[in-house]
């Protein structure tokens, strides 16, 4: 049993952790002079996190777990995590809302492109063949259980080998949008 | 992106729902008595129902839903789905609580048993090669989301050829405990 303390950005039950630094996240948002800025300024701590049970492996099994954003800015970008595509590609998601206001960026290698709002009681099911980054667009923690085949893989080359996603989720005056990434150079094949 | 009513058991931008009604579930509770008076009182509405999303099938696909079970009992047993191993056994399955109060009640074949709680902000990671059914404990309609692989199946039929689950989840003065099923003969090898 896994209990998620979603304010806390915590799982009991959990048997693995990941951890994200800023300083680990050069060239993920497009305004180098504001990212300098912003990691002089760092406390050090994670910028975003992942608590996950994993009780298997091979067919089958699933990677449950809880993925935690903290609020920010870099420039005009919220912040987010990298992204990724399952190196299975054919592997589907399941993110569910548990606590703040966040933005999951979609696009498949061909160029297709959504941006759907996730809150506390929704769920995004992240269909096989398409990359898809979390985005915390509110000023609290994002919390979000997340769901996948364990041997689904993680690829994360292929956004930054295409200058980032195609899209960039941007704060307006009162909330969010986006705009085509001007880095982007198309996916690969 | 699915938006689920956990209050009202029921989810947007589903594309599947399946519905158990009390008249179907004869054989599921071990008092006959209090099941034919229970049905000969039924307003013939269901009982427990689905809905879900399945977006692509074959490896990879995940079907993503909310389960509902009206709260209710048939003599001391709590109102209950039918259960199930996966027919690709080694297929985990997530549950997570949205509302009211229930327990997960979990065994192996080879007769390991548990019955874990599940309520809001619970999630129950049902590992490869455990039979599991919902109960409803409260007195509230009991929500959980659940995520499987679109392709792991269904096999009742392990159960009904046992007489049952090991372990009947019953009523207590003041909750719930579990006791063993005097119909019980053993799940096949």
């Amino acid at each position: 049993m896994l209990g998620l303390d979603a304010a806390e950005g915590a799982m009991g039950g959990s048997n693995g952790r990941y951890e994200k630094f800023l300083r680990d996240l050069a060239g993920l948002y497009r305004d180098p002079a504001a990212f300098d800025s912003a990691l002089a300024g760092d406390d050090g701590s994670p910028v975003y996190w992942v608590e996950s049970s994993t009780v298997a492996d091979g067919p089958g099994a699933l990677t449950i777990g809880i993925s935690v954003i903290k609020p920010g800015r870099i420039g005009d970008e919220f912040a987010m995590t990298r992204g990724h595509l399952h190196e299975r590609s054919e592997c589907a998601e399941l993110y569910f809302g548990l606590s703040g206001t966040g933005v999951m960026l979609l696009e498949t290698p061909e160029g297709e492109s959504r941006a759907l709002p996730i809150s506390p009681g929704t769920a995004v099911h992240v269909p096989g063949g398409w990359i898809h980054r979390s985005v915390n667009v509110g000023d609290e923690l994002l919390s979000t259980l997340f769901c996948y085949e364990t041997d689904a893989g993680q690829d994360y080359g292929i956004i930054e080998e295409a200058g980032g996603m195609q899209q960039l989720v941007v704060a307006t005056a009162d909330g969010w949008t986006t705009r085509p990434n001007p880095d982007h150079r198309g996916y690969r094949a």
